[in-house]
C-alpha cells in the first residue's frame, strides 16, 4: 500500500461480492438473483430510447421515478430517495446520520457489507447477536447512531415481525434503515412505518435487484421522513442514477404484475425445494425471501458447497461458528432446482 | 432539519448542478454537454443487448472496460479505476487519500463541487487563488492531502501547461487528481504523468460526458499508480457501474473516430464563436475546452445572462468578484451558436 492512502483504508478488509462466473453452463444460485427475466416493458423502453439523448445529463433528482415510487407506496415524492443501487443508499446513510464519534449497529448474522461500511466511515461497530435460532434479540439498553436492519434477514431468510420492528424503531434513539430487499417474497412488510409522522427516524429501503429481476441495473430507493431524505440528497453524487437506469426502472415499476407473477413462480419453487430438503432430513428455516438457509443432516455444509461447486452448481457458504452449518441457496428455475436436488442425492 | 442528521450535513450548502430545463425549444449551452449524438455503435450495442441479462449483477470490476481503457492509454488494467461518473471518483478520493485532520486543495476559480466535497468529508479546505488572468499560481510552500486540479480548467477554459503540472506533482506531498474532463478539446494532456512509476501520487481522470457525448450514461475513469487505484476499489460501492453503462461505454470507447470527428466540429464552431465575439469587443479567453469563458465589452454579464435566458438561450453565470464579469458558453451546433450571436447583437 501507498503512504498516500489513509490508514483506515490501508487496514480495511474490503467486502467480497458473490462470485460472477463467466462460464455459461454454471447453475448460479449464489447471489440471490431472480431466475426469470424482467418485464418485457423494460426491453421495450430501452428499444424506444433515443440514444442521442445520452449526450445530455440525466435528471439529477429522478423526478419521474420518484413520482411513480411515491404513487406505489402512497407517500409524497419528497419522501423518496433514488440511489445507484441500495448499496449507495447504505453508504450515504453512514455519512448523513453518524457523527464522527457515532456507531453503526446491525444484527449478526446479517448482510456482511454492514461492518465494512462502518469501517469505511470509521464509525464504531455495535453488532447484536441474534438468538441461537436467528430470531430477534435486542438488549433493552441498546444504543447506536444508525441501525441497519435487513428484513427479511439475509442470509437467514427469516422475517422479523413488523410489530417487533415497530417497537424497536419507536424506542431507538437513532436512525433505523429497514432494508426490505427481499420483502416481495415475504408475508409482511414494514413499509407502513416509514412515511408516518410519528416515525421521524425510520427509513425503509427497496431494490429492483431481486423481485424485479434488475440486479444489473443498480436501482434502489428509500422511503422515509422528508428531513432524512433531504439529507441524503444533499450529499449524494450530483447525477447518481444514469438515464438508461432511470428509463428502465420506470418501465419495470409500471408493470408490477410481471414482477408479482415471477414472485409467485419463485414461491412455488421455494416451497417445493424446502419440502424436498426437509424430507431428506435438512433443517430448512422458514424462508420469507428468494433463497433458503438450510442445514444438511450430516452437518457437512462446507463439503457440500465444494462438491456442488465442482458440479457447476454455485450456492453461497458463510464460514463461521453459526452460519457455517448452513448453505444459502437462491431459488432458481424448477430445472435448476431439480439439478441441485439430483446432485445432492 | 432533523436531529438525526449530522451537524456537518445540516450545515452543508449542497452543490447545485446546472439547470436541466424540460422545455424542448431551449438552446442549452449551460452544462457543457456535447451538441452531437454519441457513436452509432452505442445505439447498436444497446439494441443488441439482451435485457434478460439484467437479472444478473454487473461485473463489479468492469473488467472489459478496464482492459479497453488500459489499451487506449498504454497502461495496465490494474492502473484503471472505472466510476459511476467522475463525480463518484472525486468523492472516493476524499475518503481514500485524506485523513480526518487532512485538507483538500483546489484552485479558485475551478469546479465548484470541490469545496462541497471537502465539507462532506469534513476535511480542511485549502483553496489557491489563481492569478488575476486565471493563469497558474501556486505558493512554493503549499501543502494539502489531496489536490483537485481541473485541466483544462473550468469555468476558465484555460489549459495549464503539462510541464507546470508535472513540476507541481513532483514536489507536492499528497495526491494530485488531474481532472481532464475537457482534454479532448485541448492541445495537450497530462495523461503521461499518471502511470509512471516516478509519480506515485498522480491520478489522471477522464469522463465520457463531454467528448464522447455520454453525459447521460455516468462513466468516468481514473488512471494512476496501482496502490492508489486499489484503494479506490476497496471503498467503492460493490456494483458501482451498471450493466447498460458498461455495455454502452465499451462501444463508445471502441469508436474513437466518431468522438474525434465530433470534437473537430466543435473546435471549428468554437473558433468561429470566439472570433465573432472578439470582433464585437468581448474578451474571450484562449479556450482549450468545449466552452468559452468570455467577458462582454460593457461588463454586463449578469444582465446578458438574464436576457439570454428570457430568449430561451441558457448559458452559465458564476456570480463573484472575478467570475461575475464573464459568461460560460458551451459550444453548441452552428445553428445554436448563430442563434446566440443573433440574440447578443
Amino acid at each position: 500500500m501507498s503512504r498516500y492512502v489513509t490508514r483506515a483504508v490501508q487496514a480495511l478488509a474490503a467486502y467480497t461480492p458473490g462470485e460472477q462466473p463467466k462460464a455459461e453452463r454454471i447453475i448460479k444460485l449464489n447471489t440471490n438473483e431472480n431466475p426469470y427475466p424482467p418485464s418485457p416493458a423494460v426491453g421495450a423502453a430501452l428499444a424506444a430510447f433515443d440514444t442521442a439523448r445520452l449526450r445530455l445529463y440525466p435528471d439529477p433528482l429522478c423526478a419521474a421515478l420518484r413520482e411513480r415510487i411515491a404513487a406505489i407506496h402512497g407517500c409524497a415524492a419528497g419522501q423518496v430517495f433514488v440511489g445507484n443501487g441500495s448499496d449507495e443508499i447504505l453508504a450515504l446513510c453512514t455519512r448523513a446520520f453518524v457523527e464522527d464519534d457515532g456507531a453503526i449497529g446491525y444484527f449478526e448474522p446479517s448482510y456482511s457489507l454492514y461492518p465494512v461500511l462502518a469501517e469505511i466511515r470509521k464509525a464504531g461497530k455495535r453488532p447484536v447477536a441474534l438468538n441461537e435460532d436467528f430470531t430477534w434479540r435486542m438488549p433493552p439498553d441498546y444504543a447506536a447512531s444508525l441501525f441497519f436492519l435487513t428484513n427479511p434477514n439475509a442470509p437467514t431468510s427469516l422475517l422479523f415481525e413488523p410489530d417487533t420492528v415497530a417497537a424497536f424503531c419507536a424506542r431507538f434513539d437513532g436512525v433505523v434503515l429497514i432494508d426490505e430487499a427481499y420483502v416481495d417474497f415475504a408475508r409482511a412488510s414494514c413499509m407502513e412505518l416509514a412515511p408516518r409522522p410519528d416515525n421521524p427516524n425510520t427509513l425503509v429501503m427497496r431494490t429492483l435487484s431481486k423481485s424485479f429481476s434488475l440486479a444489473g441495473l443498480r436501482l434502489g430507493y428509500a422511503i422515509g421522513p422528508e428531513p432524512l431524505i433531504a439529507a441524503l440528497y444533499k450529499i449524494k453524487d450530483s447525477y447518481n442514477v444514469d438515464m438508461l437506469a432511470q428509463t428502465a426502472a420506470l418501465a419495470a415499476l409500471n408493470d408490477l404484475d410481471h414482477m408479482r407473477a415471477n414472485v409467485r413462480r419463485i414461491l412455488e419453487t421455494r416451497a417445493r425445494l424446502a419440502d424436498e430438503l426437509t424430507r431428506r432430513g435438512w433443517t430448512v428455516l422458514d424462508s420469507q425471501s428468494n433463497f433458503l438457509f438450510a442445514r444438511p443432516p450430516r452437518d457437512d455444509a462446507a463439503a457440500l458447497f465444494e462438491q456442488l461447486r465442482r458440479a457447476g452448481i454455485y450456492v453461497r457458504y458463510f464460514p463461521g461458528p453459526r452460519t457455517g452449518a448452513y448453505l444459502r441457496i437462491t431459488i432458481g428455475t424448477d430445472d435448476q432446482v431439480d439439478a441441485l436436488l439430483a446432485q445432492l442425492r
